[in-house]
């Protein structure tokens, strides 16, 4: 990375891109005190930052059809309200949503999508701006492979990837890519930074998130998420999965009170199950560590059984549904082991893949689940983190998202 | 009832039945200390007692291919290996039973189910003889509505049934039928003879019974049984079922093995499984309790989401099969729930219905489990147990069956 004076802008493309998250085993158990875990999925969403000397800021977002652009001088005023030192502290105020909606436009009507994104940028902005002392002129492209709205972080990895372009172009933090290399990684402390602002994105997005996505976007791998409190694992072995997207739309919220009035109803049928799912996230946790130490094809099969027993077991806290049985039932008659991710009520499954599942199975699988009605991906759990990226190094899909915008 | 001295034979024909049971909560849990909860299910084994003025004795059990026939001076020799102090306080031992086998010429080619229904009859007919001072010359036919190996307590309802006739044809207790009657039932101190006798009957077939089947066939209604504990509930009430045999072979012993070793490979996760059953029991008890006392449609969500649940924890446990998935769906699609009862693996489910269930609704669900090769009977748990009838108030179905033989 070049050497660069204090509020100067880095005068490079810069590109860089986060990891959605599944949930592996917790959901549910999770609101009520037990561990979830939750993994890196590699379907990534993709950020490339280019400098402008039109002294515009430009954000194109394809995948939810939003394009912005103001001019920096425009933005200027708003700064008075993001002073750096309550940015830092402080979760994102009323007032100050309220002051962004009213520059950007947004009302009632705009797509809640399109303008929480908005939000999202226009804060992470300003409060970056703010910090570093100028209002960077930039084009921001950003491409996502993940779905929005499915569960699967795709608000996260865009926080992520917001405040990591951000943080590294304004120089608060570097930029890790040197010449020639294809692909970069922050130091511990960077990250830590990365991750404090995309919480704050996420504040923006979500109100009151966990802190579990932004987490899982910045460091990769898995992490335990129990009682607010968020620890990443040593280390994770990358796992082949299938990700299916049922794409019966479901109420998070719904479900969860759904969880809670069936606890209430039965507390001592339904807090064991609570405490077993706890015990699949803890073994499921071991096993992880075991396999990141010395890989070998004899934890598939326990692997396996904790997807089919938690996937049970959240039947039993009512949050399955018939597009959901249907995975587990094809994906079974190929000798896949399935289970919902996140919420339920529809929404995704992930279905485990060992390394030795026949690419013809996989295939089959894929195109069973797509008969359904189902989108499917195959894809890896334990993804890493944010990254930065060399152009070059960019497979072809997400450079010629890049050169549609 | 006539009076008769002691040691005189009844001189009239006798007819009594007793129904078979299924487990509705507590399957295999019970193996590991927790409560299972089992109910008389009203498929009842009918026993005809008439006697003979010929010296011979003669059993019929047509459900199984089986007819025997003695003099009773044949089985005279063999009384002094029936002391009646011996056989009332002690298990059938293996001398008797080899004698047994020895007098009636059985081998090991003999089918199972044949030679252990001679064997128990040999043994209930010495050991109350013995008890009496003499051996009557009596015809019995036997019929049964149960299936033979399906778990449904056929041996025990058989065993029963032996008990009470015997007993009561012996004149060691009364039989319960006035002239005119329909139906009699028997005193709390008959029928703890009758089901120590009917213990005795199930330990020639079994070895190493719980007692349960012979508890419910010999009392009816529902009882709990934990570890080696069994406790009639005071009232049940009578609930409408499908009971539902998948056909498909299992071994009990295989499945209970399987269960135990997964409890090993995971007990923190399988602990809190056989808790949260145990709290379905207790829960169900409490629930039927108060059904008794107070009928209402609201108890019927209630049982059914504790079917649901258990259900979902039997396949937690191992024990589940496609064909009981089968079953499940089937009969959902009906808005019917279901689960398996007793081994699992294959082997019968249970349909809870509604006092209100159409029967347009039941006969499309008993056609729709029939055309997947499933054999469906529409039944009652809860029902009465052993009981003695006159002949005119049996149903066609058992008086044709007796005219048959």
């Amino acid at each position: 990375m070049g050497a660069r004076a204090e509020g100067e802008m880095l005068a490079r493309t810069l590109c860089v891109s986060a990891p959605g998250k599944v949930i592996l085993h917790g959901e549910h158990a999770v609101v009520h005190g037990k561990a979830a875990l939750a993994v890196a999925v590699n379907l990534r969403t993709f950020l490339k930052m280019t400098p402008r000397n039109d002294g515009r800021v430009s954000v194109e977002l394809p995948n939810i059809g939003t394009r912005l652009c103001w001019e920096t001088a425009e933005l200027q005023p708003l700064l008075v309200a993001f002073p750096a030192a309550l940015t830092e502290s402080l979760p994102p105020s009323p007032e100050q949503i309220e002051k962004l909606k009213e520059f950007a436009g947004l009302t009632d009507t705009t797509a809640a999508t399109q303008s929480l994104a908005t939000l999202a940028f226009l804060y992470l902005y300003l409060s970056i701006a703010s910090k570093c002392g100028f209002l960077p002129s930039v084009a921001i492209l950003v491409y996502s492979e993940l779905p929005t709205g499915a569960g699967l972080g795709s608000s996260a990895a865009y926080s992520v990837c917001l405040a990591g372009a951000l943080l590294s172009g304004c120089g608060v933090i570097g930029y890790p890519l040197e010449e020639g290399q294809a692909v970069g990684r922050w130091s511990e402390e960077e990250l830590a930074l990365i991750n404090s602002w995309a919480f704050r994105g996420e504040q923006v997005i979500h109100g009151n998130p966990s802190g579990v996505d932004n987490a899982v976007g910045t460091r990769g791998g898995a992490l335990r998420y129990q009682s607010g409190n968020i620890c990443s694992l040593k280390s994770v072995p990358t796992l082949r999965i299938l990700l299916t997207n049922t794409r019966v739309p479901r109420s998070t919220k719904v479900l969860v009170a759904g969880v809670k009035d069936k606890i209430m109803k039965f507390p001592a049928v339904m807090e064991p199950v609570l405490t077993s799912i706890d015990a699949i996230s803890q073994e499921c946790e071991t096993v992880l560590e075991a396999m990141a130490e010395r890989p070998s094809l004899e934890h598939y099969p326990v692997l396996e059984e904790l997807v089919d027993i938690n996937q049970h077991h959240l039947n039993v806290m009512g949050v399955g549904h018939s597009s959901l049985d249907k995975v587990c039932q094809v994906t079974a008659s190929h000798g896949l082991h399935s289970k919902l991710t996140g919420a339920g009520g529809g929404g995704c499954a992930i279905t485990l893949l060992r390394p030795d599942t026949a690419p013809s199975v996989v295939e089959a699988a894929i195109r069973d689940l797509g008969d359904c009605g189902f989108e499917c991906w195959e894809t890896d759990i334990g993804a890493s983190g944010i990254r930065a990226h060399s152009l070059q190094s960019l497979k072809a899909e997400v450079l010629e998202a890049f050169g549609r915008m």
